[in-house]
């Protein structure tokens, strides 16, 4: 019999310290087939290359050097986190992987930001082709940030997603505090709230303005404690079931033209 | 009392005809503010420019060089569908928006297509504002599609939407068939299905393999009546209430780890 095959990816780049992380923390579980984007894709949500010809190169090893071990590949593409997995399950996976997972993204994928996270996007994409899928998040942006302390709880979730699966249209977005002891986990709903102050304008010495996107979130329901955001600021990793199926049911059944 | 201002974005450019008709469909309810991508921006989802500076140009003539009416102006943007709704709140609109509008799409964005959508992207960014938004599509991907049959009935779902908003959290996903004359509307819901064999590889002369994302919508669930792709396929328009809030509650329940 086969060992399980898992298919990670990320939006930061196959560079980066997070998930170089998460194949070491997972590849005693199973084959681990590895496809990234080139660089940083922060903010890509779902978003796909309908227009532009992609390209798949492998690398052979870390960034220190090193070769990857037996047992894992990595490639990386100039598409975004979405390509990455429909070309890798499409081109690199001999067989169907048996968990697909986001990350471990530099930053924060909690709260409404789920819809813009190209790591969250990653693991809908697994989700909607059928296959058991996650995404991890640390609540730190710093590219050195310490993901040690995930690694027993990284370890049990992917360990009870390979047994156990998830519901037939459903994804887990798991966020961990910045913090070296967490207090336990919480299964959560999204937190709602609204970013705010999101463009800064820059006047170009010759002559023209241009924008950055910026701004902060405000949480709208900061004593929620059932959502994401309160878990994670009260040091749980929070765990945020996420539906394919959007449907807003009561409105379909009351809404009249 | 001011008039109702109406903002509108797409993911097909500024220059296409989809949105233009749109335009010249609405503005007799109010000011209109049209913030567009400088090109095509199919398939961007909820995607935003965390890492680009942002450009804001005004063009003052529609493509046949007439100039756009009093009460309308365009502008348009290097960023993402996403990006012209921050951009276009906090830069160009004096006031608060009554409505926000993607499109009209040159495409159908039923099923989990949803999930992708440039245009559904626009709708789900007012959505997060707080702002009654909703998106238009056509299921005719011909730059010269006949938008006229859908007149009516955007006058008929924008004027409603200006009277009586939505409720907090969910906005509108609209599709219309392609054809001549509607058999009416239906609320529906998402449509369940996977994308199929969506990789093409090539052969450069050079002698590396280069990829072209493709493939074709499967319909799980064709026989559903209550579905959107069904409500099309039978020459009905298609209204899919969407929700921002995507947790999973039955699983947020039960989920033990």
């Amino acid at each position: 019999m086969n060992r399980p095959l898992i298919l990670i990816s990320n939006d930061d780049g196959f560079r980066a310290k997070g998930i170089n992380c998460l194949i070491d923390m997972v590849r005693e579980f199973g084959d681990v087939i590895v496809c990234a984007p080139n660089s940083a894709r922060s903010g890509f949500s779902c978003a796909f290359s309908g227009l532009e010809y992609l390209t798949l190169k492998r690398q052979l090893t870390k960034v220190d050097g090193t070769p990857y071990p037996e047992g894992v590949q990595m490639w990386y593409t100039n598409g975004t986190p979405v390509d990455c997995i429909k070309l890798a399950c499409d081109q690199l996976c001999e067989r169907r992987p048996d968990l697909i997972i986001g990350g471990i993204n530099h930053g924060d994928n909690s709260t409404v930001n789920n819809h813009y996270s190209g790591t969250v996007g990653i693991a809908k994409e697994g989700c909607l082709k059928g296959i058991p899928s996650l995404a991890f998040s640390l609540c730190d942006y710093d590219k050195d940030a310490d993901f040690s302390p995930l690694t027993p709880w990284v370890k049990r979730i992917v360990r009870k997603m390979l047994d156990e699966g998830l519901p037939h249209g459903t994804f887990l977005n798991v966020n961990f505090p910045k913090c070296a002891t967490f207090r336990g986990i919480r299964t959560c709903r999204m937190t709602m709230g609204e970013w705010v102050k999101e463009v800064y304008k820059c006047a170009h010495p010759r002559g023209f303005d241009y924008y950055w996107l910026v701004g902060h979130f405000e949480n709208a329901e900061p004593q929620a404690e059932e959502t994401d955001q309160w878990a994670l600021n009260n040091d749980y990793i929070a765990v945020t079931p996420t539906t394919i199926d959007v449907t807003d049911y009561d409105l379909m059944r009351t809404f009249k033209l």
